[in-house]
């Protein structure tokens, strides 16, 4: 028996989400990918990856696991799924992991990336992997309100309300806000994530950057633990998997 | 009676390239454009655009004028037109222009850029915006081919061999070649261009890139003036107009 771990970048527009669904109407990524893996090696397999990622969310570099008994070179397991995966979802690695490695359990932490456009009018080619934003947004304002978001917090306030985790202390180890002509990056580094937090975060950060919340604001909001007091989801376009750490 | 210039984005994917075509069996931009002003105005206009982009081709900042009676503001112009265009189409600037200024006739350069990504594995999220090239390609080489192109020269090799115009003498103020990361931008700034010299341009650098071509080689194949003596037509998907200069 062998643990391969592999790295996958996509593009989430079409899918609906990395998680197999019973009711999903749309693809999803894991399914895709787990019917290559079946079509290349013959036997059934069960993909696991770093955590879910919703509907419409893309990946830089999504990791994964599965066992398998095949004894390809893992030059021809990477030839060979992306030949069957559709043209949104590409394996960039493949390497051979412990058999004791669980691309979900052994994820230390994880970086997204949300992207904001931010000018007076839409740009159409930069709809599809951002959100538009077109009022004015105060960068140095959001800046100082990421600052109360970056340590180890309990993000109740930014956890999606129908969702219960049994702790919703996360560590976010860096929030970087960067500016790039029409672009805004924000990167979120954090030990894990709660339902929507990513998403969560940035809608607040763009009411700071408005005006509709002060800076200080961010500490209240925390401490409210109530979904209520923080901003927006924002769309689910705009964010991206970066990396998983391990 | 008032000549309206306009500043327009959009992503060509889905459209038959710029121009109005009796058979096209898909949409294109300035059909689309007019049919917009004419909902907006009433009246029936002609959109004049800087000049064509292939099925395809987008562009950043295409420019085009219109003459019309209608007293609507600039302001109102836009909003106007950007509620009836679809989202893959967006004006971003709308001036007064003088009676005489006609966008095709005035425009006194443009500049494209291409994009490449290179790197071994293909990739979805840059796969909408420029064409993938799995093979090395060394820098250096394509900036020094690059040389030979700039300046006022005969591009009779790198016109689509269907099409015929007058002359095929343009001048290339600049041919930049830009790395960052996986990404290599080419930027081609010149008085005009001929059909398809961008794409056959592009093509003939990626092999010089490759090493199928010598850089010195160039000059040759500009003397030869003949499209079989240079590289293949890359796809439209990379190509973008950038800017054009009055």
């Amino acid at each position: 028996m062998r643990n391969i771990k592999l790295l996958i970048e996509y593009d989430g527009t079409r899918f609906s989400g990395w998680q197999i669904q019973s009711k999903a109407r749309k693809k999803t990524i894991q399914q895709e990918i787990q019917k290559a893996c079946e079509k290349l090696l013959g036997e059934k397999v069960i993909v696991i990856g770093s955590g879910r990622t919703d509907s419409g969310v893309h990946a830089k570099a999504q990791a994964a696991n599965f066992r398998t008994k095949s004894n390809l070179s893992l030059h021809n397991i990477k030839r060979g799924l992306n030949s069957y995966l559709p043209k949104e979802i590409c394996v960039l690695k493949v390497e051979e992991a412990g058999l004791d490695f669980h691309a979900q359990f052994d994820a230390k932490g994880k970086l997204y990336k949300y992207t904001i456009f931010n000018r007076k009018e839409r740009s159409p080619l930069n709809d599809r992997y951002s959100t538009f934003i077109t009022y004015d947004l105060d960068i140095s304002k959001m800046k100082k309100a990421a600052k109360y978001l970056v340590g180890k917090k309990d993000f109740k306030s930014f956890q999606a309300s129908d969702k219960k985790e049994r702790s919703s202390v996360r560590t976010i180890k860096r929030l970087d806000i960067i500016k790039k002509g029409d672009i805004i990056e924000i990167l979120i580094d954090a030990d894990g994530f709660l339902y929507n937090m990513v998403r969560n975060i940035v809608g607040t950060l763009i009411d700071v950057g408005r005006g509709r919340i002060a800076s200080p604001h961010l500490k209240h909001i925390l401490n409210s633990r109530n979904r209520s007091s923080a901003g927006e989801t924002v769309p689910a376009k705009g964010l991206c998997l970066e990396r998983v750490f391990y």
